[in-house]
């Protein structure tokens, strides 16, 4: 492969072996030199966990074809950047990091469970410019087709503009339908909430078990958030950044009675 | 118990087993009425992992005595507080949601990793003004004497002011030491990253697997971040936000080339 090539590092959460990624690498391996580290099983969900206390296994694949370097590893979403950053590709510069495809929307609140965008945030905090990707399908066999010219140009733009210290890209699209997708909007991350309830069972052996369900409920409609244009067919792509502090309240908070 | 006594939920990420857990009950039941949810095992570096595609066991504890509701939970720290809010205190408002005492640091970019905060922030994310405490100490007896007024202090601020939406507060002290702490600062989250290496070693089957270590490598020095206040005795709170959303960048990509 050319020098000149950009290093690509993937990762993802819905693991190796999903459509999503295999999608990704296709679409990578077209402009630049692809490494794929990734999870060996589903890890949906696993917001930004690392493993501590327990050892990683890491095996190198073919999933991708002989020509393609990829790697599928125990570990969470973000253990898989450490890895590939640290260890694989100790001492070269990884130019982007991407994420994804995910099997499901990681817009709004979701960007914070998120095992995908979490993979892609630890790449921003490695100093690598880093976009998740996802699609609002959570289809196994979900139809990517229409997002190949986005994420071309979406990954293009990341290479020329590069992204400031500490941003992520969080970039949706729209299940695949008749209208095609109308363009792409830079968004905030919509207000919403996870409405959860827990469904008692009981266990052959007369135990209690509980599982979790919920869904996503919404009242920040029409602000021109990620969910708003999603609803409108749009893609959208929200600028994420790992400094959580609020910087407005540490101004409020000067007024706190702290003396001890 | 009064029902004028303020309600609080309370979870970790060290397990219901922790002392960090035990002396911050111990110190809640001073000012409120306390409910325990807490994970059964340690979940420490979970992140804001959930639960999903899998059950979830709650088991009623008698941890901290008969007249503390405790419950002992197999999920995730995140997974306690929405279990604790809609199932076990559905339909009763909760004044306050505190996490911890963490054993170790959550200062820095450790928030994003630690199951202590991201308990917190999902308590935030739910509408309940919620506090991360942390302790710069990671000795299962490690000492908490010292904490405890600035705890009841900052606990009482927080019932006293509340937190705007989406607010939460993630406190750290320093270790018990000679000289006492020297005050409360509010503080940015210190820019600092993890640098990590991955040490090989072969299993008894000869297979390779990896242990992930590493250490925290600060070069954003005296600027006044938590970091900064923690090595000079103080404890700091850092407000936390789960808006993501980087708004400079957002305006910035205005002038990004997106059309299709």
């Amino acid at each position: 492969m050319s020098q000149e090539k950009p290093l690509i590092l993937i990762a993802n959460d819905d693991s190796i072996h999903s459509k999503g990624i295999r999608v990704l690498t296709e679409i990578m391996s077209e402009i630049g030199e692809v490494v794929v580290v990734a999870p060996d099983s589903h890890q949906s969900g696993m917001g930004h966990a690392i493993t501590m206390g327990t050892p990683i296994r890491v095996t190198k694949t073919e999933t991708f074809g002989p020509n393609i370097q990829s790697y599928k590893c125990s570990g969470t979403p973000a253990d898989c950047v450490k890895f590939g950053k640290h260890y694989i590709l100790k001492g070269r510069k990884i130019d982007l990091m991407v994420s994804g495809i995910n099997h499901g929307s990681n817009a709004s609140i979701s960007v914070l469970y998120s095992g995908t965008m979490s993979a892609a945030i630890e790449a921003a905090m490695e100093g690598i410019p880093a976009i998740g990707f996802s699609l609002c399908d959570y289809a196994n066999d979900a139809d990517f087709s229409h997002c190949h010219d986005l994420i071309i140009k979406i990954a293009q733009q990341v290479l020329e503009h590069g992204l400031h210290e500490g941003l992520t890209l969080n970039v949706n699209f729209p299940a695949k339908s008749e209208s095609p997708i109308q363009g792409i909007r830079v968004a905030r991350q919509a207000k919403a909430v996870y409405r959860e309830f827990f469904e008692e069972r009981k266990d052959p052996y007369g135990q209690p078990y509980f599982w979790m369900d919920g869904f996503l409920h919404n009242e920040d409609l029409n602000n021109g958030t990620d969910l708003d244009w999603l609803s409108e067919n749009f893609a959208t792509v929200v600028p994420v950044k790992y400094d959580l502090t609020d910087y407005q309240a540490l101004e409020e908070m000067k007024h706190w009675d702290f003396t001890i």
